[in-house]
């Protein structure tokens, strides 16, 4: 099985999962369990959800019991784009080429139904976390997803992002977004996966390395695709961040010079992993994926 | 030390507790954490923290151990009435007297915050229940916190009440919102307070009991004050029910059978707290205060 029919695999799995977890649409709260699982069901990359599982894979650990934290992350990420594309932040009218939430339910119902996807993953790694046999491994690894996903993480790294449109900023500071806006995440999601897996703390230290590489190049990768992308893959609007004057790797560094580093991302990511395990050909296969891909 | 003086005590306790839990205003991402704060400063009744304590006390535990419970639901408190506020939502100007958070960091920051906030009561209880002798116990008091402030709750009750506007509604509904929207949270921080502190089934049950009829009988009370209440007293607008055509209890049933059944309510929380402990009088006195008081 080659990397894209083992990617397609795992996106399929965590597809049948999502629905498996997603709350009910019933009761006087309906229309708000619509929205969130509008935007649930609304495709995209799986790749944090795939993240988390492999690295319990990849220490050793039984996937099975990552399954709530992957599902988790996914409602996270995609609570952080129903917000995004609100008309008091991006605007945005499409996303994976379907109308986003609050073009479909209003903003009030977007706002709400992030809130309730947010909240949502909480409970759900809550209550699959009650009656285990080690109780201590479940809340770190919550605590993971928790402090990745907050001020000092990928809502951080969002604020700086919002503050620095129409405004030329220094690499430093394009980093602080980069890396807390995406690459956070896939760290916590990762680290969570490990942690289920029982991961020692030097396998934690590369996968830490393994998910900040790949998610900083992930970034770089999204503001190279903005400019020679193809809209009709992408499923979205190409050449908003030079419209919207926006500080990105390839505007500070160009082109080239961002392709380079996005490589060496790539190549230390992989590098960071060696050690883990023989059965690292998925990883390494969604390392490469990432400055490959295309949309 | 008479009930007002006692609550006064206690109100500053959580304030001065709230100041040490508040993030730092610092880094790139300072905006946000000054907007989250902003919040957090602006005063209130600050119920639900009180309610955690007590709740931890009065079944035999340390409130020390409850204190990031009640910090953490405060925050959870704050970041709904920040998104209540948008435009998108209730669109109002004034909170507590004070402008409300999007009317002083803008629209885009003001939903970043309450994000932040929600996410961030996570992270206070996380990170504050590792390392913990018995984790299962906090991730039992964490799981309590989460279902109630999510759409089988609080967010729930939101929507529903959002949905409900300009509609006539029948009681069935109306407690709907009420219970979810107000009461699910009381609920909430008191069993995570009452867990805290080793709560036993019956314990337990006596104090959800009384968070339920409180919080309810709470909602009413609101209901009744922005027909009768002092926009002064209030530091918000009266009135608004009415102007948007809202069915509350005085709506629905008249202003004395509802003050009617805010008190039978106020006398079961009462009554189910007898047996818990014999020094209840801080609890029996909140319960007065929710009926008796003007704001």
């Amino acid at each position: 099985m080659n990397f894209k029919e083992a990617l397609r695999e795992r996106v399929g799995h965590v597809e049948t999962l999502l629905k498996e977890y997603m709350p009910k649409e019933e009761g006087y709260q309906k229309t708000v369990i619509e929205a969130m699982n509008y935007s649930l069901k609304a495709g995209g990359k799986r790749l944090r959800p795939i993240l988390t599982l492999e690295a319990c894979k990849i220490v050793g650990g039984n996937e099975e019991d990552a399954i709530p934290f992957a599902m988790a992350i996914e409602m996270i990420h995609t609570y952080s784009l129903i917000h995004d594309d609100l008309p008091a932040l991006d605007n945005d009218d499409l996303r994976r080429g379907r109308s986003t939430n609050h073009k479909v339910y209003g903003d009030a119902m977007a706002i709400l139904a992030g809130d309730g996807l947010l909240n949502y993953a909480f409970e759900v790694m809550l209550s699959n976390s009650l009656n285990k046999e080690n109780p201590a491994k479940y809340l770190k690894a919550i605590n993971e997803i928790a402090s990745s996903a907050g001020i000092y993480g990928m809502i951080g790294g969002q604020v700086v992002d919002v503050e620095s449109e129409d405004k030329q900023i220094e690499k430093e500071k394009l980093d602080f977004i980069h890396l807390n806006k995406t690459a956070a995440i896939m760290v916590g999601c990762m680290r969570a996966g490990a942690i289920i897996g029982d991961a020692n703390e030097e396998q934690l230290q590369e996968i830490t390395t393994y998910a900040k590489d790949i998610g900083l190049s992930f970034q770089i990768v999204d503001d190279i695709l903005d400019i020679v992308g193809d809209e009709a893959k992408l499923g979205k609007h190409v050449g908003s961040d030079i419209e919207n004057n926006k500080s990105t790797y390839p505007s500070l560094l160009g082109l080239e010079e961002s392709k380079k580093i996005a490589h060496d991302l790539i190549n230390e990511a992989k590098m960071s992993i060696e050690k883990l395990s023989d059965d690292r050909e998925f990883l390494n296969g969604l390392a490469e994926y990432i400055i490959d891909r295309e949309y």
